[in-house]
C-alpha cells in the first residue's frame, strides 16, 4: 500500500462527518449565488477551560491529512438526495477543497482568541469543513492540553497513556496522538501505533494473574513465571493483584534481580511506592523501575514527585481532558469578499476580519503578550522584545505544503512550555499565562 | 452493497482498537496453557457518576455489531510480529470469538455493581475483547445516562443532538446514536443518519446571515429569501445575527406567517423566547416554533419548563456527558473454570463468580432494589414485589441471537423512567434511585 492508499484508508466517509446545516446552508447558497464569495473562516476559543493557564494546539496534522479525500461518493450523494436539489447534488460530487489553510504549527501555545486555524476559499468549499474540523481541532487540543499540564508536573519522568477504554474507541488512537505530541512516552493503544508510530507499551492486566487460579487457589508465583517467560525479565510485573509486599517478593523470586518494573495500580501510591522502593533494594533488585496507575491526574502526579516512582501511566484524566474534554473552539466567518464580519450578540462578541498573530517574548525567551491583528497590519515594534508570527502557510490551493510531523510537534510543545513565565505552569487555576490583546480588528458590536 | 458488506466497511481494522497487553498477555497464556481456560469476564461500573441517581446502557448494540469483524489481518499480524512469537500470531489470524454474550438490553437502567455486560469463552477469546467492549459501553452509556436527564427534564418538548464539533468526529456518531436511544427526536450529524437512521436536523448557522453582506453593509432579508427559496417557509430561521427583535420581523416578512420556526442561540433564553413568542403572535404567526439553543444542559433545559419554548439544540454538554463523560466501567475476570475469582485490594473490591440481576418492582411498576447474585442462584421470592431478570442472551457460540434495535432501546429507556421512583428523577446530586444488593457473591477480601 502506498502512503496515500493508506491515508486514504484511514479517513474513508469523512464527508459525512458533516453537520446537515453546512449542507442545507450550501443549497441555499449555490441558488442565489452567494456561495461563490470569497470568505475566510477562523478558528479559535474564546476562552481556556475553566482556570486554565495555556492550551496546546492539536489537531492540525489529523486535519490536513483528511482534507485531500473529504470528498463525496456515490452512497453519500444518495443519501444527501433526500433532501438536496439537483445543482447542490452536483457541486458535491466534483467537491474538493482548493483553498488555502494558515495556522498556529501543531503544539503550539494557545490563549483565548488565538487564531488558530483560517480556511479561506469560497464560501462553499469552506462551509462543508465547519464540523469536522471543528470535532477535530476540538477533541485533540483538550486532550493535548491536558497532558502537557502532566507531562509539566511529571518534571522530566516518562508518563504512558492508557486511557483507551475510557473514551469512544476512535477517540482513544486520536488521544494517544495527541498526548504523544504533548509529551507522554508512549500509550497503550496499538491502532495509535500503526497509524502514527505512537510507541505502544503495555504487559500485563490484573486477569492475567488470576487467571492463574485453580482449586487450590491463586497462584501469582505462576502467573509472573508465565509473563517472564514469555516476554522476558525486562518486563513489567503488576504486583498488587493480593498482596503487595508478597507481590514484590515474588517477582523477584520468579524474575530475579533484572526485573525490569513492577506496576502498582491502586492504593496510596506514594506510601507504596517507598515501601516497594525499600523493598527492591533489599531484594537486590536496585534497577527494578516502580510504575505507578490507578486514577492518575496531573495533581496526582504532581503529589508524587517526591516519592521514588519511575514512570506514570495515565488513563481516564487524559483522554478526557482532566476535566475540560473539550477546548470550545468556534469556526467562525471572519470576511466576505474582503469585508469584514462578526455576528453581533451578548457574550458572544467575534473580531471580524482575517487576522494574524503574533507573540512577543523577552530576550530571555519568556513570552509576555499575544497580538491578533488584522492579517495586513502586523504590529510595531516594541522595544526590547522579540515578535515572532505564529501562524504558517498549511495548505495552498488545496495542496498541503507543509510537512511538519508528530517530532516537529514535540518540539513545540516543548518549547512552549519552556516559554512560559513561571505562574504558567502553576497547576492552580488562574488566568491565561500572557494576555491576549486584539489590535486594530473591527469590532462589530 | 449487502447490509454485511456494510457493517463490515463499518467496522474495518478494529482488532487494533486495544491495548497491547491484552496481546502479550495473550502470548503469556498461549505459552503456558492457561490461554483455553474457560472464563468470565463481566462489564459493570464501580459507582454512577458523582451524584447520578441511575445510568443507561449504551454500547451493546455497537458492541454486538462489531464482534463478528473483529478478526486480524494480514496488515494488522505484521505490526504484531514486532512483539509476538509465531504461535500467537498462528492464534490471531484464526481469531474469531465463538463464545457466549449475555447482557442488559441497550436502554436499560443501571445502577453500581449491575452486570451489564457478561463474557464468557476461553480466556484467549474473551481477553481480547476488554478495551473495545469498554470504549463502547463508556462512552455511549456516559453520553446515553446524561442524555435521559434531558429527556427527563424537558418533558416531552424535542431535543435534538447537535454537538458533533464539540467531541472526536467519530465520537460523534456514537453520542448522536445513544443521544436518539435516550430520548432524542435526532441529531445535526449525517453520518448518525447513513449509519444507524438517526434522523438528520439543521437547517443554517450565523455565517450563511453574515455571507449576505456586501460594502453597504449586513443584509439579514436577502440571507432569510435564500434560504426560504431554497428550503421553504417551513424552514428555521435564526433571528439573532444581529437583533432579534429586527431578526424576527424580517423573518417573518420574508416567511410569512407559515414560518416553520425561529432559533435562538444567544443571550437569555427565557426572557428572549417570551419577547419573541409575543412578537410572533402579534405579528400572526402563532403556529412558528421557537428553538433555542446554547450551551444547554439538563439544569438549563429544566429552568425553561415555563417558558415558550418548543425545542431545544443540545451540543457541547450532551456529547461531554454533561461533568461525567465517561461511564467508568470495567472488565473484569470474575471465573476460570468454574472458579470465582476476584482481586483484593483497597477500593477496588470485585465479587467473583458469574453473576445475573434482578429487578425488584412494586406492583405499582415503581423500581425498590437491584439483586446481584450468582448465576445459578437466583434470590427466594419477595412478598408483593415483581422480580425481572435483567439479562439477556445476546451471543452463543460467536453468533449475536438477538434483534434488538434503536427502536427496543428507546421503548426501554422511556420505560426505565417511569420505572424510577420520583426521587430518581431529580436532577441534584444525590444516592442512586434504588440500591444494589449483592447475593450470595464470593467476596475475596
Amino acid at each position: 500500500m502506498t502512503p496515500d492508499e493508506r491515508s486514504r484508508e484511514k479517513y474513508a466517509s469523512t464527508a459525512l462527518l458533516t453537520d446537515k446545516y453546512e449542507l442545507t446552508m450550501l443549497a441555499a447558497a449555490l441558488r442565489d449565488g452567494t456561495a461563490h464569495r470569497q470568505t475566510t473562516f477562523e478558528i479559535f476559543a474564546r476562552r481556556l477551560p475553566e482556570g486554565r493557564r495555556y492550551g496546546i494546539v492539536a489537531g492540525t496534522g489529523r486535519f490536513l491529512d483528511t482534507l485531500p479525500h473529504f470528498r463525496f461518493d456515490d452512497a453519500d450523494l444518495s443519501l444527501l438526495a433526500d433532501f438536496l436539489d439537483t445543482e447542490t447534488l452536483a457541486y458535491l460530487a466534483d467537491y474538493r477543497f482548493a483553498g488555502d489553510v494558515d495556522g498556529y504549527g501543531e503544539g503550539e501555545l494557545y490563549f483565548p482568541g488565538s487564531p488558530v486555524l483560517s480556511v479561506s476559499g469560497t464560501f462553499a468549499e469552506c462551509v462543508l469543513l465547519e464540523t469536522l474540523a471543528l470535532s477535530m481541532f476540538n477533541h485533540d487540543s483538550a486532550i493535548a492540553s491536558a497532558a502537557a499540564r502532566m507531562v509539566s508536573a511529571a518534571e522530566g519522568r516518562p508518563l504512558i497513556e492508557m486511557g483507551s477504554r475510557r473514551t469512544h474507541e476512535m477517540s482513544a488512537v486520536a488521544a494517544a496522538r495527541a498526548a504523544y505530541i504533548a509529551g507522554f512516552s508512549g500509550s497503550s493503544n496499538l491502532e495509535a501505533q500503526r497509524r502514527y508510530g505512537v510507541p505502544a507499551l503495555g504487559t500485563s492486566a490484573h486477569a492475567f494473574t488470576l487467571l492463574h487460579t485453580s482449586a487450590d487457589g491463586p497462584d501469582e508465583r505462576a502467573a509472573f513465571q508465565a509473563q517472564v517467560d514469555a516476554l522476558g525479565v525486562g518486563t513489567t510485573l503488576l504486583v498488587d493483584t493480593y498482596d503487595i509486599t508478597a507481590g514484590v517478593a515474588n517477582a523477584v523470586a520468579i524474575a530475579g534481580s533484572e526485573l525490569g518494573a513492577v506496576r502498582i495500580d491502586s492504593g496510596d501510591l506514594g506510601v507504596l511506592a517507598r515501601q516497594v522502593r525499600t523493598q527492591l533494594d533489599e531484594l537486590g533488585a536496585p534497577n527494578t523501575r516502580i510504575v505507578v496507575t490507578s486514577d492518575l491526574d496531573e495533581f496526582a502526579i504532581a503529589s508524587l514527585r517526591a516519592e521514588p516512582v519511575d514512570s506514570y501511566g495515565v488513563g481516564t484524566s487524559l483522554v478526557t481532558g482532566s476535566g475540560a474534554p473539550t477546548a470550545g473552539m468556534v469556526y467562525k466567518l471572519v470576511e466576505v469578499d474582503g469585508v469584514p464580519v462578526a455576528k453581533r450578540s451578548s457574550h458572544k462578541e467575534s473580531h471580524g476580519g482575517r487576522k494574524q498573530a503574533h507573540r512577543l517574548a523577552k530576550s530571555t525567551g519568556t513570552i509576555v503578550e499575544e497580538i491578533v491583528h488584522l492579517a495586513d497590519r502586523p504590529p510595531a515594534e516594541s522595544a526590547g522584545l522579540v515578535a515572532t508570527a505564529l501562524a504558517h502557510p498549511l495548505v495552498r490551493g488545496g495542496q498541503t505544503v507543509t510537512d511538519d510531523d508528530l517530532k516537529s510537534a514535540r518540539k513545540r510543545v516543548t518549547a512552549g512550555l519552556h516559554s512560559l513565565p513561571w505562574d504558567g505552569l502553576k497547576l492552580s487555576r488562574g488566568e491565561p499565562a500572557i494576555p491576549t490583546r486584539m489590535v486594530d480588528a473591527t469590532r462589530q458590536a
